[in-house]
């Protein structure tokens, strides 16, 4: 790339490790025989969404019915929306489940009496079960309300059963511990044996659908599981490097960020690259400093993954401030491009709206 | 407000407290004869830059070019970007300083010769002071750098020393204690004195323009200081409230959030309301607890700043979860509606992309 087309913060996509990841994931759920449906709210763009039609992905997943619809415009079909169902949405619902295969996710007979009373045409639902993260679900021991719950689905016409989903976001704890992140996918594995026991022969066809990049990156097989919901790793990020998901070549998106300052008496540079480019997600270094990104040296062909010490130590709305090292930031002139790995690539690329690969046209995304 | 028009995540704003927080400050500018230049990152948008017009405002600030771009197409006709030239923006520049009154911030001489060669119309430089946040800016001590940046000023033609500006951005960190933040504008007015006695004579008519506020808000009075910058002060937020800036009443935005999922037994409540909405500022809260924002209840006519003791404790992507106690989160049902005040409202805003008066249709902003 010509860093001379760039003037303002960019953040840069190398498509080759973005194919790289896609096809590393699809073919393992090939091997695994389960079906695989990734999670677009990372890259929430249609052209990217394109590229996994090459690798035979023909059902996604997204985090909300504004991405639902975003996609759905774009031909897709089969749409899991992977967030509980919001019922002031119950015209956007109605729309979408008019034209293609929706799959939606409750966790409480109240919602589900809510859908069946206001939505009028065929909808598949999943119940979201909690297997460890305690964020929103229902706790895998407690068949009154999973029943209740089962009761209520049947009670509506186009209302159908498809299974139980869960996204083990405890995984994201974890710090360079593959198998901690195999410990639990094995947990999520058990639950789904004894759900699919209990409720298979009621229920012929349900599935269970697991999520996380953690878990679907690093775990070999998925027994006993039917489809998995990775999102992040299309992108991964310092993050995920720092669980144990991917290495630091995987990462196919940094941030391309001008200098505007460079302070060496005080071991700091400062880019244009801010809180409105990055978000604010952050992570503990091992030596105890937060780094709200890691910092890379910018090359013709991309990024070097060699490591430079340097870190975004803080963000305001517009500016990063990097900690670099005397000697570095006294090399390092007004001007100069810097690359930064994102900390959580699926809040930056939220928040940049747009991605640009290494050697063609920018590429737009979700608004 | 009818609530039932709302579908999804809200960023409701309340003209009348918005108006007023505008009244307040230009009438505080007026007494103190200073310019009131406001900055216009916190609200983004055509519509509200418009509001500040019948408080004669027509002299404001900005954060980047992209944002200078989109006001000026408004017709605003004198910019400040506050922020250090990226040269690599030269085009951007060029093109806008044929058209208006633009106003570039400097804090280098190196910067100031790549500005001096590749622009070809009239801009005027602010030298950036580091009155004690020390993010970008020069020492004011240091004379020798400041010399030598008038110095290259001074060998182009197209470029004209403004003055000197400051961001006193270390206001944030204080909490709940109005002489503090009077004491650092003290600070910041003495070391302006100093600025405008030594080079007044050389460079008549130069300016010394304070930014941020915490200042803003609480100083009475701007003794030799010519210009006035707060941005945030438009809508307000618990950030500002925690310092010290404003009473709870003044905050102007309140982002609705519906109810998804409850869970009494873990006194938390779940809501479609996260990262890609609030952003990830946070605030810690006098009793350590960390807080995303502060739920208040939603009212016909706005919201109640009564307090309810919800905080959100934690976001990912979409979810907020809310600190509830069991017996509200027993009284919260799927489908209610939740307000909740922004701990920092330009970044909310920044994501959001789109404000929602309480009385009328939609504000979009820049994208």
């Amino acid at each position: 790339m010509i860093y001379s087309l760039l003037n303002e913060p960019t953040l840069l996509l190398d498509k080759q490790k973005c194919l790289s990841n896609i096809s590393i994931m699809a073919e393992k759920a090939r091997k695994n025989k389960v079906i695989f449906r990734p999670h677009f709210k990372t890259h929430q763009s249609h052209e990217v969404g394109r590229w996994f039609r090459k690798f035979g992905v023909e059902k996604i997943t997204v985090s909300s019915m504004k991405m639902a619809e975003y996609f759905a415009s774009d031909g897709w079909k089969d749409i899991t929306v992977a967030f509980p169902v919001n019922i002031h949405e119950k015209n956007r619902i109605n729309r979408l489940a008019e034209k293609i295969t929706l799959n939606l996710l409750v966790v409480s007979p109240e919602t589900v009496d809510l859908l069946g009373k206001e939505i009028h045409h065929p909808v598949n639902l999943f119940i979201e079960m909690d297997t460890g993260y305690h964020r929103t679900g229902i706790a895998p021991e407690d068949f009154t309300l999973l029943d209740a719950i089962l009761n209520r689905i049947n009670a509506y016409p186009h209302l159908s059963f498809k299974g139980f989903l869960t996204h083990d976001g405890h995984s994201y704890k974890i710090r360079n511990d593959k198998n901690a992140i195999r410990n639990i996918c094995q947990h999520t594995l058990t639950i789904a044996k004894t759900l699919k026991q209990k409720y298979s022969t009621q229920y012929t066809g349900l599935i269970f659908s697991l999520g996380d990049t953690p878990t679907c990156s690093v775990a070999e097989s998925f027994a006993g599981v039917d489809e998995i919901r990775p999102g992040n790793f299309v992108f991964y990020d310092f993050v995920q490097v720092a669980i144990g998901s991917c290495s630091l070549e995987q990462i196919a998106v940094a941030m391309a960020c001008p200098v505007v300052a460079a302070y060496p008496e005080r071991n700091e540079v400062v880019v244009h690259g801010g809180a409105v480019h990055f978000s604010k997600d952050n992570l503990v270094l091992p030596d105890g400093a937060t780094s709200f990104g890691k910092v890379v040296r910018l090359t013709n062909s991309g990024w070097s993954t060699e490591d430079t010490g340097m870190y975004i130590k803080s963000l305001s709305q517009e500016h990063g401030i990097i900690h670099a090292y005397k000697n570095q930031a006294e090399n390092i002139k007004v001007g100069d491009w810097l690359g930064v790995l994102p900390i959580h690539s699926c809040l930056t690329a939220d928040v940049m709206k747009a991605l640009r690969p290494l050697e063609e046209e920018a590429i737009s995304m979700m608004r």
